[in-house]
């Protein structure tokens, strides 16, 4: 190591590379290549919210605004809240922040430090658990398990993870990668552990959307939690509006923390651009339409890949009930995190190692399938032929 | 305190609100009221700007990008660091990020944590104290002296702080808010102390493009630090380019450091947008008449405020040599937090109290004059009336 990076932190030197970043540089620039790798889609935002970006932008709103967000943005916010969950819902339980990471790294500096332990699920997306290392805290993996009706959680195993030193548990439903989706009883039991225990729980319903069994969403936090206990949720604009490269999200938390969630916005990003909140107000009042068009296509290309790969008999996998990922195993392929690249050389297409997700996730591949239909049966065909070569 | 603040963290709790904040809340909705607290200008981002903006988010730039940002800005800074200091810059010392603070945010996690100590000569930029804190890392105070030339740093006395625990010494030079500005002599003796007990250097040269000597830039570490020091620089295109909305910064640093700093963007925001990426490489390439007219009007603006003022014999300051803030004492005013409330009520102008840049700026204001000459004159008038009726 040079003198330069032995003279950094031990917390910045153990923040792992990304381990899906590694595979998406080595194909990025293959030509043909299908990148399924990343989370996101192959639409760009919608018009109508580039647009609201746009206007503000040529209207000159460009200084300084609100810590937590525009007024107008965090009432939209409540009202949106108010509309999928029910209820009446303050604008106060409202932050801004620049992404889902950023919420993701702001409630667990308000909830986790030094000597603290995070419980997370795994395979989980593998951001969350380098994040609690970066505030010198410990994520506990607790493996989920893969049977016959697909990934579960195991609460008793969760409940044997939880020491003196837990601070909170960290819940991904529906789950990037593995897709798995929460109950309602499943929500219920671990806020029930969480209460016992004085936990809180950060609630990433990023994927809520997206639940293949055609109802409107996923069975929520909000659903049975109170709104003043120990839960903080991480959003993001990304997946519902197509609006990964914008890197705008919100927190809901109790109003309580207000203040401190202001402060600590104020000492990492100072705020989000006031253009970008136009262009989120956009996205929750007139985006509705886009998103049920995003999901009837996502929903499409779903099934034609599980139905396709099924059909083969060479890859482990339940069809996901949520989320927009098919994370799947194939025979005699252990060591996922080269396969990534050989698939890119064998096959051009590009998916993420599983190692990349956990060590519960070592052996098995993810594939977000948020693409048209089209393109994702090109997609299909190519790891079809590819798995019938082997 | 409720239940719920006293689970959050020590740190997270620690954090403090703003005191620039608190005087803005109190005074934003005032009908006539002339801002002069916050470090931002009149100005609205050049259309220039704003438009290579708007075009990147018409032609669908809406993905995720590289965590280092794009490379076309990357190659831009480098350039606009040749132009600005000389020599042969390589685009892999330079790392986009989601502002001049989250730049701040990144070094500080890069080089200081629990139990490490950070100098800070003060009065400073409050944020940068703060977050150091949020890193759990505890900020030593130098203070400042101010004398019949302004204000300057004892040497001696910032060598006696360095301990055992000492990581690194913040330098912001031009400095906000006394406007302090370091000499060759001081960065070489700065750099020298630095070497010899193996710190690193936090350099803010923020406002390195607004002296009022008429020379073109403040002497920089750029003149005098090898390119593989451990020096990071942090900064922002808030300020030059009326871009204080956006939340765009980078940092600059020995290439070593490359992977790290990845990761820490990747765990904290994971990336800048592409198209506010477009904007900032428009302001280095096309933005320098825009620059050259803002240095112009703040001149304008700073001569007549700080002739009127001295004109009144009842404030103590000394014109200060860069940045553009006016950092003043009132006599017989020591309470500058209740203060700046009054202004509020009694002449309707806005500035910082000198309480919200550390203990050593108690007693002091701070006034942003980054204002037209108009505006700037009735601002004067105001403080000048206030400080006759006295």
């Amino acid at each position: 190591m040079s003198d330069l990076l032995a003279a950094l932190t031990p917390v910045a030197l153990a923040a792992p590379p990304s381990g899906i970043v590694e595979v998406m540089n080595y194909g990025r620039e293959r030509p043909g290549m299908i990148p399924l790798w990343a989370g996101e889609g192959d639409l760009a935002t919608p018009a109508v919210v580039r647009e609201a970006a746009a206007r503000s932008l040529a209207a000159g709103e460009t200084f300084y605004t609100w810590q937590r967000g525009i007024p107008d943005l965090r009432a939209a916010l409540a009202r949106h809240h108010a509309r999928l969950y029910g209820g009446d819902v303050s604008a106060e339980r409202f932050f801004v922040t620049g992404s889902g990471m950023q919420s993701i790294q702001i409630a667990l500096t308000a909830v986790a430090g030094p000597g603290d332990e995070v419980i997370v699920p795994t395979p989980s997306w593998p951001n969350f658990a380098a994040a609690v290392g970066v505030r010198g805290a410990r994520a506990v993996d607790v493996p989920m398990e893969f049977g016959a009706t697909g990934w579960s959680l195991d609460l008793d195993r969760l409940a044997a993870a939880v020491t003196p030193a837990t601070k909170a548990i960290f819940v991904n439903s529906p789950c990037n990668p593995t897709g798995w989706t929460a109950s309602r009883g499943d929500l219920l039991a671990l806020l029930d552990l969480a209460r016992r225990h004085g936990l809180w729980i950060v609630a990433d319903e990023v994927y809520g959307r997206f639940v293949w069994d055609g109802s409107v969403r996923a069975p929520s936090f909000h659903d049975v939690a109170a709104p003043d206990e120990k839960v903080i949720f991480v959003n993001t604009f990304s997946k519902n509006w197509a609006m990964t490269g914008w890197r705008i999200g919100w927190i809901e938390a109790p109003p309580a923390l207000g203040q401190v969630i202001e402060n600590l916005i104020q000492y990492s990003t100072s705020g989000v651009a006031v253009f970008l909140q136009r262009g989120a107000i956009a996205a929750l009042e007139e985006g509705e339409d886009f998103l049920a068009h995003q999901i009837s296509r996502i929903a499409e290309s779903r099934t034609l890949l599980c139905d396709a790969l099924a059909a083969t008999g060479r890859a482990r996998f339940v069809p996901p009930p949520g989320a927009f990922y098919l994370f799947f195993a194939v025979e005699g392929e252990n060591d996922t995190a080269e396969l990534g690249l050989r698939l890119v050389d064998e096959a051009n297409i590009g998916l993420a190692p599983g190692t990349a997700f956990g060590a519960a996730g070592a052996g098995w591949l993810r594939l977000c399938f948020a693409r048209g239909p089209d393109e994702m049966r090109e997609a299909t065909r190519r790891l079809v032929g590819w798995l019938e070569r082997r």
